[in-house]
């Protein structure tokens, strides 16, 4: 089934404990493109990029049937910039440098060519821009999920409240879900998020893996244990990525469809942290990614005898 | 088969965000006796109380098949004493009172009945002790698993190392694992504690659950969700005791069974931490923890369809 991604396609200088680089792809577009062109096409990308946005990788993800209508192309502009740099934790970063560039002026238009999407992410970036997109779809589709951060919390509150009124699925970290809600169980911050809209709320927890949340039902998916995780950007983009394309795929929303696109998800992300920016993603294969779930199987499966 | 428990019998004052007492029951061996004794029997204590050890507390145990012919009394002293308080987030606690009592003086004997048996606990105690005991037995049990902490590492390290080397499993909890190795990484961690020793380690992360590693093998439990945690107390206890219980009474030591044998300590733990100390414990039965154990199942199952 045919997706639609809103988010940045950006620039990103990063520092690890493992290494530096001073300009690599990244966004948080292009992130979930790589990972969800994994299992579903065609994938309708919308953003907005400068003048520098490189040739070489829109033809990797056109390859990939990533479609670039809706990427608003700034010719004098320049693309995204963030900086950071990781602890040795790899849980904890700086943000050295945040440079808007053409993303100042973002007003995203939904291509006619996109419409009728039924699977719909809508990545990190600010609320208003997530409404804006939300309102141009003639249909509503059959599964929207969002993914935020800590300074929209601080800085658009109202604005994420309206759009928590249109979307299925939040996506936060732990960290996002008790600043969100006041409420330090995790239990209690993903009801208080239910209330505030969204029937499904997915709580992520870095190396601890990630909770799913629907009704009264809750599903814990592990993360893999990485003896090295060389560089996290992007992991929560790929992990969205693969969430919502696995789910696109196999065209069904269910609880028990969603415990598996979790894992698909994580199976992603767990490759994506392996090198700096989307360089592991271009790598893998599907016999790959079939080998990581099976170690995911293994890693949480476990049977009771009496 | 027949289950050997080491550890401490002694009072708690306990505060938390949810309320306090002044003076309960507690103790490692308290609490995994009562776990263990949910799945076999008989379970032999080694630990030493004073005068004011409740003889009901005793008969309570008694009447589940603990034997209490390894507890040494000494009738004009007193158990060993501490009061703990709990921060908000129930992970992080400050220690107010360690009276060590009785238990400065333990020298622990093996009673010729408890010779024999195939499966034995070292509950966290001076690793001094846990050799003593571990050298007077007559036959190497089929398995030792023992638990530890920060204290130990921090003035015992050259005892613990010599423990290590005649233990099976070592449980600990995840700064521990840090701790004891200088390695970040919980599978780095994991193996330079296996170069130590023992061939399985028992990574504990609380509210994330635990890891167990053995070889090249990964298995990642996740902890019960929960709105509240009234008192963690004695949840690492009860978890050690659940888990070794369990694989004593289908006496099996094989990787799968630990797994299984991992769900069982955790959905007992997670009984652990409804109310103060062990009361929980006392109320809990056979049909309460198949219940717990289903949620389990619920929690950590999925499955992948292409």
């Amino acid at each position: 089934m045919s997706l639609l991604l809103v988010g940045t396609m950006a620039f990103d200088a990063l520092e690890s404990p493992f290494g530096k680089v001073d300009r690599i792809i990244g966004g948080s577009a292009t992130y979930a493109a790589w990972a969800a062109s994994s299992f579903t096409k065609p994938i309708h990308l919308i953003s907005i990029v400068g003048g520098d946005f490189p040739q070489e990788e829109k033809a990797e993800l056109e390859a990939r049937n990533v479609t670039f209508e809706g990427v608003e192309v700034v010719p004098g502009g320049k693309c995204f910039f963030w900086s950071g740099r990781y602890h040795l934790d790899m849980n904890t970063r700086d943000t050295l440098v945040t440079e808007l560039n053409v993303l100042a002026d973002f007003n995203p238009k939904v291509p006619a060519s996109y419409q009728g999407a039924d699977y719909v992410m809508l990545g990190n970036l600010a609320p208003a821009i997530q409404i804006s997109v939300l309102n141009q779809l003639h249909k509503r589709p059959k599964l929207v999920i969002m993914d935020t951060m800590n300074y929209w919390i601080d800085t658009a509150m109202d604005d994420l409240k309206k759009v928590f009124g249109m979307i299925d699925l939040l996506m936060v970290n732990d960290s996002e879900a008790r600043q969100l809600t006041g409420e330090h169980s995790l239990v209690k911050a993903a009801k208080a998020i239910q209330k505030m809209g969204p029937k499904y709320v997915i709580i992520k927890k870095g190396e601890h893996g990630a909770l799913l949340f629907y009704e009264n039902k809750i599903f814990a998916a592990p993360a893999m244990p990485l003896e090295d995780v060389f560089d996290p950007t992007g992991a929560g983009d790929t992990f969205a990525g693969g969430f919502i394309g696995y789910l696109a795929r196999i065209n069904d929303v269910s609880f028990e469809s969603m415990k598996a696109a979790i894992i698909m998800g994580s199976a992603l992300a767990s490759y994506c942290v392996e090198k700096f920016g989307p360089i592991r993603m271009k790598e893998i294969n599907a016999a790959d990614i079939g080998a990581r779930v099976n170690e995911f199987i293994n890693l949480a499966n476990f049977e009771i005898r009496n």
